[in-house]
């Protein structure tokens, strides 16, 4: 028809394949090693004790497993949520204070959706999960940016920016933080710095969304308890997934915060998908009321472990001293610094030449900034294919650096 | 926190929980027979066949139906319903033109999101589906309504309303139809029909929304082929869902229709939900692959007939002369007019006190009008439970009328 074109509305006007999406189309033939991806490793999926709650759930509930559900989700899912975050995550909550959502994406839309109207700021760290972000920006959002260290978000920045905001009387809609084992830098944010923001979220009547995907992968140490854990003002909405601890493939997410904010999204779920799917949630809450999830975390810790060891050993060998990284307690992800002469989207096709891909960094500032940074995983590749492609990251990495005129030292063992 | 209420985005102010819903809270009470819903019978999902299907899953392709997908859909179940498509409604496709969403509701909201700016016009039939005219109002769209018949939109009113509104320069950005066993009122639209409809649409330019969640479940007659099938100008997006004929619970719909509206689609989806649940994408792929979905067609069919003849038949024996209503051919629902003296929403809580339950058909009239019809479902409830509740609603409309000082005949049997 000839005016297709003129119908689309404002915002799909504006909508555009991300450059990074695009980028990432070009590592998808099998020779190449790619660790841009966040995907969970297929080891990872606990197939047998999946497939015993399946036919669990085909034997004892098809009936109300294969039929619609609630918008709300699931009632006894949600109640071994809040059972669960209880026991994990000393978390006091209520069934209605839980929405199930079709992964976490859904989440971050609904929130999205009932707070945010055009010209709105949302404040966030630098580098940040770009799915948010962007979810953010398509809402027309306007987004502040806080820098993050080796604990997370700047405390010190965002102290004096929120001070700045509320002097403008331009306080942000809400917080938006990763604070375990962040995407895209692996950092987490101490217990104290947890307090000192949680403090300020009270301080300027703020409303906090807790990211919180990764949370249980810890490899290092202590885990640390989210922020919600303290939430004493009921002003923290916790965003917790089912993707990275049984499998993603069922889309099974959970959101729990006020119950005005939730009933909210619930009200705005309807017209999304009317309700996430039945027989997931079904399957989820057998393998939490079997006691099969949790226990299978530990297997989950011990293989990525064992794959984030392997890379950050590769990467000694085969890096060059001038590329800087940090050791990531847990997550999936390995946060790379480069000379501020590379810029790692210029040095992309010559990535995908060698066969290995990384995400570049760029991607997870909303200002643009971070050129010469890069995103690794490390959960999904195998072991084999970690040695190989960060090798052949090495070289690519030096090539640059010797293009630039830099003189690298290859170091082939530490 | 004090200022939750105070973020809310204007779009979340003008959320409520709708007034048809909160009534529905009322029939939930396992004492009350329930015609109100619009679920498909447990009885019609294939158990045993879902089992094989969901073992082989399991066995087969577990690392990848437990994984994250694409958000366009499992390429072999695009593939799949291309190859359906032309063998079941004669609709030449492509993959391309595939997208899987989560549920038919995630294409109503999908296909809003990229074509309605706030204050843009949909037209429509009236009475029609409150789902898809709540999400266009969600969008802030202004909606027209054209009066249906019993051969469904009329087709006379539509061509005026569109020479009108093209005198105007205020053609709608899409025109939204159920043309086969509509809901709520059951009617489909003739072959002659369509074929004049998608004339009018062509020589206005407009796009046509072909919602067919039910056009398989046809009980008397042939079956009539979808208006997508003459789209030789490619300005039919069709929805079609797996929810009636197979099972609600894995959420697994698609849509059809122009590959640059299709695309801009996918890049709504990408913020919304990332991509449908994996696993019941790959179901119901097993399913079509295995033939063991379209002759399941038929058992279905055999038990909605079956249940759809027991209401009509309970209706001529228990409702008063005055209610008048059609003989659907096919799908879920029975659309029943009362006297202009009685209004269905005044009557719904006597129906309650009595134990049984409708929709109120004003909810299905974008201009509130319909205060005499009522929609019955009749895909639900056991035979015993339509001629219970058929004979409890016959006494209660009996008594409603009664109330109005008009004199009903009870009419016990014809």
């Amino acid at each position: 028809m000839k005016t297709l074109e003129t119908l689309f509305s404002r915002s799909a006007k504006m909508m555009k394949a991300s450059e990074i999406r695009e980028l990432l189309k070009l590592t998808r033939q099998p020779e190449i090693i790619s660790f841009a991806g966040g995907l969970p490793n297929p080891d990872a999926f606990p197939v047998g004790n999946i497939k015993k709650m399946v036919d669990h759930v085909m034997e004892r509930h098809a009936r109300d497993a294969l039929q619609y559900g609630t918008t709300e989700g699931h009632n006894k899912l949600r109640a071994a949520i809040v059972h669960g975050m209880k026991q994990i995550d000393d978390v006091t909550t209520d069934i209605h204070n839980i929405i199930i959502t079709t992964g976490s994406q859904e989440a971050l839309y609904l929130l999205s959706k009932v707070l945010l109207d055009p010209g709105d700021t949302v404040l966030t760290a630098a580098p940040t999960y770009i799915g948010a972000t962007s979810t953010f920006l398509a809402h027309q959002a306007n987004i502040e940016c806080i820098p993050i260290d080796e604990n997370g978000i700047r405390v010190d920045l965002l102290e004096g920016e929120l001070e700045r905001m509320s002097r403008r009387k331009k306080l942000p809609k809400f917080l938006y933080l990763v604070p375990s084992f962040q995407n895209p830098t692996g950092v987490t944010i101490p217990p104290d710095h947890r307090s000192k923001i949680y403090d300020l979220v009270c301080q300027y009547d703020l409303l906090l969304v807790e990211d919180n995907p990764y949370g249980l992968l810890c490899y290092d140490g202590d885990r640390v308890l989210p922020i919600k854990a303290q939430d004493t003002e009921d002003r923290v909405l916790f965003l917790g997934t089912f993707s990275k601890i049984l499998a993603p493939g069922f889309r099974v997410a959970w959101s729990c915060g006020p119950a005005e904010l939730v009933n909210k999204m619930s009200l705005a779920k309807q017209a999304v998908d009317l309700c996430s799917n039945t027989f997931g949630q079904y399957v989820v809450y057998e393998a939490i009321h079997h006691n099969l999830l949790f226990p299978h975390v530990d297997v989950i810790k011990r293989l990525y472990k064992e794959k984030r060891d392997a890379m950050l050993d590769a990467m000694e060998r085969y890096f060059p001293k001038e590329a800087k990284w940090n050791i990531p307690q847990g997550g999936l992800f390995i946060w790379v610094r480069l000379p501020y002469s590379i810029n790692t989207k210029d040095m992309f096709p010559r990535a995908v030449a060698n066969n290995v891909a990384y995400v570049v960094g760029q991607a997870f500032y909303p200002d643009g900034s971070g050129s010469n940074t890069m995103r690794l995983n490390f959960s999904h590749s195998t072991n084999e294919q970690i040695e190989e492609g960060i090798k052949r990251l090495g070289m690519v990495i030096n090539d640059q650096l010797h293009k630039e005129g830099l003189e690298p030292e290859f170091i082939t063992s530490v």
